[in-house]
């Protein structure tokens, strides 16, 4: 049965490679992975009510669905290669399938990404995407690798999809649409993330909030973190609709956004923000790794300030 | 935030493998398949009431969650190495979780399966596995190589879940805890499927009911398939327990058994069977392909049959 479903989807991705011996159809796909290369390997759930409000077009979800994904991969610094898509839905709605396919599909095909595998079962709306990426070994950028003095930037603005998230609330919510187009279609930073490797000390995506995931790199590397909220990189749209305390609030803590923060060695912060200009999303230095534990967000007074939001914890 | 929970399951499963450059902890694992090996990938999500009913026991989910997958690398003649878990639940409850794990544990750590990576989030209880093994580049296992002359055989015995499904509506299911264990914690045939390289010509796991996954051989291969009745082979328990008519209705359609039906030259039959023995669950034969299409059952008086069930399938 799954076939049917997965098989119908996969059709929207037709992408040959010649490193899928076998794709969808049989008990597993089988692949090669090229000589001299690694695997990286992750795997997201969104589910209806939690990850994307009811509601949400099912295009935005299939992209939605993969781009968290992709957003892992990139912050590895790897190639995207394959995926398995595993669809739980209440029900085999053919308009619903072929949406999330198109939405899925538009994501995928320029990255020559294959859908090689996947399973739909019924019950409540939940989509878990399992990518694979390729890297060198020694190569993947890791959480781990970030040292006192480095700096510490972000890709692209932060905040969008937080906003956008509020803004679904209004009664039109037509005029905001930028911000809301940034918590449906996020963009995953895959060319960023190649272009770090080698530079970067350290790297994360931003899904929980920027405070919550730098935390990750401050706790896997052994250090601590400063940032100064002045400095955060916030889209034009947001300085449109929202007031400055609030559009650090959704930044600092806002998650959802699938930016890449991560950690140069302070003497190269310019250089990469310039090569990131140059794929597209541009990097902004926000602070510098420090001594000590955690992440304290500056208050332009030489003391720290609290976020309002701690960061997005399904189980808080 | 996911990590503690995957970290938790993965401490029950702690295999240390040299493949393994980056487990869980950072934004994907990092691993690298042996030279001269390809690799089969499948994934399988498990839904409360759908594919276990509610009140199943954490362990048994783990277990069962594991097993399905298992059971696909088995039916491509895939050894295990990797897994993924992606777990959506209604709440963060330890005990639920250190259950769910140590069935989990229990599977996994004789196959020296090491668990890379995971994904928690909140919503309906659902389980989605994927698992990573590794082939000889040609040799996996695929449903399209029987040929007309093939005997079609099964593992083990069949129909044992489906009756255990219906027990557990009994006032007191104690009598028929060999059924239920069937159902609940389903033994992948991967030793089988090991020994079943380079003999069978076709292979699948029935998962969907024998009929149903026969069926797929055949639609692959471009053959037919009749099988017989009276040979398929049923437990103990189950010709304790249920009439014979019954058995072979959960026998031909009742699904979840997870043993292999897979296809031989039918001068190989019995030194099949001989060398599955070996491995512990046997071998019977129950058919043979032919020419045309579908799977016809044999009604012992030169007639066909109709299964009562077509088979499992979420969205009939």
């Amino acid at each position: 049965m799954e076939f049917d479903l997965i098989e119908r989807i996969r059709r929207h991705t037709d992408v040959a490679r010649d490193d899928v011996a076998l794709g969808i159809g049989d008990d597993a796909a089988v692949v090669a992975v090229p000589a001299g290369r690694e695997l990286a390997i992750a795997v997201d759930t969104l589910v209806e009510g939690v990850h994307f409000p009811k509601g949400t077009a099912a295009a935005d979800i299939g992209w939605k669905a993969l781009a968290v994904n992709l957003s892992d991969l990139a912050a590895m610094g790897a190639t995207p290669a394959w995926a398995l898509l595993a669809l739980t839905l209440p029900a085999a709605e053919e308009p619903f399938i072929d949406g999330l396919a198109r939405g899925f599909a538009e994501l995928a095909t320029p990255y020559r990404l294959a859908l090689i595998g996947g399973d739909t079962t019924r019950g409540p709306l939940t989509i878990t995407v399992t990518v694979h990426g390729f890297t060198t070994p020694g190569q993947a950028l890791l959480r781990s690798g970030a040292r006192v003095g480095d700096a510490v930037m972000v890709t692209g603005t932060l905040g969008d999809a937080a906003a956008g998230l509020r803004c679904l609330a209004e009664a039109d919510p037509a005029p905001y649409a930028a911000l809301v187009e940034r918590l449906n279609r996020p963009t995953p930073r895959v060319a960023a993330g190649q272009a770090l490797r080698g530079i970067a000390t350290a790297c994360v995506d931003v899904s929980d909030g920027l405070v919550a995931d730098l935390g990750h790199i401050c706790t896997r590397s052994g250090v601590g973190a400063e940032i100064d909220p002045a400095l955060l990189p916030r889209s034009s749209a947001m300085l449109t609709h929202f007031h400055d305390a609030d559009a650090i609030d959704f930044a600092l803590a806002g998650g959802d956004d699938y930016e890449l923060c991560f950690t140069v060695p302070a003497d190269k912060a310019s250089e990469v923000a310039a090569d990131l200009a140059r794929v597209g999303c541009g990097a902004t230095r926000i602070g510098r790794i420090v001594e000590g534990a955690g992440v304290r967000v500056l208050d332009g007074a030489g003391g720290a300030r609290v976020p309002r939001r701690a960061g997005w914890n399904h189980f808080a």
